[in-house]
């Protein structure tokens, strides 16, 4: 096991009927900004919901705020903080939304151009950097990004995706209320079961480190969610899967299934260049990338695959090699039982793409990705070649 | 799934060579009051690191917290707080010093008599009752309670044993460094093993909610503890093996294995008052009545008894009281593997003495026992004879 360090204070109030929380955990005398996105949230009465809930507070709103949250969106919300002096936010939304709000209370009282903050990368914002943000809690619509149990966000400026990571960041609360996710398009749903899935297969399909008790933590989540991963998408209002998919989405990105063993985080890295080019869904540039990135990775992944074949797939008869395939197949099938292509070319995507993609990872600095930090632009162009 | 809170805040330090990391978390002008228990973290020269590592605060001592920490003892440091302004506490032991120094911390500024914190039980004692606290860490040297990562006590007092929960009783740092942990005594590695597995076993053997991922996360650790078991206490210095059971033991009480799920604390509570009466260590107490418990409650527990037959010990064949009465036999063959006797006789307590354990039972309060709230104290007296 590697040595780690592990810290979230972030509340969790999970369940049903659990808005009436916000009162107890949003200072009484707070002025809240209740941050948003495209609108789904205010037009099913969630926003009203929680107004009602915060009761006398004066309360500003922020919505907008778009998937794939942009910089220049998110400033404006700065603005409004400064100026109506907004001492706690409130994101109502998914990762996007939750993602967008770190990044803004992260902003609110940098000194100097607060597209700096898109320079630190994967290394930690600290107060000597921010001296000062505005605590924020959430109510999570979309089980997918972990983002509401996490110090970490993504934010799009131009034409990169760019981490932001600070223990300033954290939630102080979310509310993970199942039944708010019900009226999730089926598409959304399908994303979050991928994108949870791959969270778990960056932490845990990567070199062994004799870390037993964070393998069966991610083979518990990969199990859960092949278990219920049809069901919730096409019984959106079964609780009980639906609680399920939203509590192993945010246990796969809160630290515990990472702590104490090597990460490979190249599928995601390769596939924000997928979004960031041609709008492709997070979701569902991980479909694409990961069967094809297991296959080319397949020897230096051989020790957790085969483990991978054994525990989540059940698999015990054949050749190492055959397993191997077989698991990364079934993984194909999964995505795609869910109703999500892996293919590039099925989202219109063809090969002639694939040098404008490695130009772009090497633009943003992706040269050197994977657990062992020895995957190259020419490996990754190998796995583009495959998701084809 | 269960509705559920979920908070942890503290800051976990894990793996070799983390002690350095106290100059990191204790502030630099903080008086520290150093607590530990029978003297082997002085002697083997613990105490001399950590107080090197706290460089030129200003440290006071206080060891002598005995093995289930008693009330009388604890009162004596928070002497020593209100006298020498004591303003960090820092836990250098196991559960029982980390139990005793959340006792003193919740008792330092406490107004009245603080045995008055011991009535509390299982209802958390909050800001309005205690209104300050120390703030303290731990340097973790016997993995089993989990103490390291929660906010529960259990305090001795006269012939009982007293729950003491409170928010406000998190450690602001746990270091939990496995090579710290080589030379403890076969015995106590034993214990905490079998205090791990029945923290588990407590919050699983319930009745099934669907909650997958807390089930798979309970199995993954029993599965962990049962393949390192007789390894870490053959190889002390076997460092992957502790790691798994240091990480393990903190898991098991942190929370998450806990979360949504109905709970059985019932072993525990019968083993206090064989620990109370007859000094029975109190991972052996587990040992003693575990088996036993799952004999006479496996109607209760029947569901969540074959998933454990089949998930944790691969029984896949027989009825399924066949496959119940071997997954128990099985659990008690592991704890004897582990050099701990499963029997009240092997301890020397013979059958007459069950009228007086009941009795104990009774006078606290511990009528009503299990997830179902229905272990009566004729139903304590069943397990008790079938723990002879």
């Amino acid at each position: 096991m590697l040595n780690f360090d592990f810290y979230n204070p972030t509340h969790i109030l999970f369940g049903t009927d659990r808005l009436e929380s916000i009162d107890k955990y949003v200072p009484a005398d707070a002025t809240v900004l209740i941050t948003y996105g495209g609108g789904s949230a205010k037009k099913n009465g969630l926003i009203d919901k929680v107004k009602t809930v915060l009761g006398n507070r004066k309360v500003y709103e922020f919505g907008g705020i778009e998937p794939n949250p942009r910089y220049e969106t998110l400033v404006k919300a700065v603005e409004i903080i400064r100026n109506e002096n907004i001492d706690f936010l409130l994101a109502v939304g998914g990762g996007s939304v939750i993602d967008g709000t770190k990044f803004i209370t992260l902003a609110s009282f940098y000194d100097g151009d607060s597209r700096d903050l898109l320079k630190y990368g994967f290394m930690p914002i600290t107060s000597d950097v921010v001296k000062k943000t505005v605590p924020f809690g959430t109510v999570l619509t979309l089980p997918a990004t972990g983002s509401e149990m996490n110090s970490g966000a993504v934010i799009s400026y131009e034409h990169g995706k760019y981490p932001v990571m600070s223990e300033l960041a954290f939630p102080k609360f979310s509310i993970l209320d199942p039944t708010v996710t019900f009226t999730l398009p089926k598409i959304q749903v399908a994303n979050g079961v991928i994108d949870t899935f791959v969270h778990v297969t960056e932490q845990y399909l990567t070199y062994p480190v004799d870390a037993r008790i964070q393998d069966r933590i991610a083979e518990g989540i990969l199990q859960t969610l092949i278990e219920i991963g049809e069901t919730t998408i096409a019984e959106s209002d079964n609780y009980d899967a639906r609680a399920n998919l939203v509590w192993c989405a945010t246990l796969a990105l809160n630290g515990v299934v990472g702590a104490g063993v090597p990460q490979d985080w190249a599928t995601h890295m390769i596939g924000h260049e997928l979004t960031a080019l041609f709008g492709i869904d997070h979701g569902q540039t991980l479909a694409i990338v990961t069967p094809a990135l297991l296959e080319v990775r397949s020897e230096q992944k051989r020790a957790k695959l085969l483990q991978y074949a054994q525990r989540v797939w059940h698999i015990e008869s054949g050749s190492e090699e055959k397993k191997i395939d077989l698991a990364i197949q079934k993984t194909r099938e999964f995505f795609e039982s869910l109703g999500v292509k892996t293919h590039l070319s099925q989202y219109g995507i063809g090969a002639d793409k694939i040098p404008v993609i490695v130009e772009q990872l090497k633009a943003h600095g992706m040269t050197a990705l994977s657990e062992t930090g020895d995957l190259t632009l020419d490996i990754s162009r190998n796995i583009l070649e495959r998701a084809m």
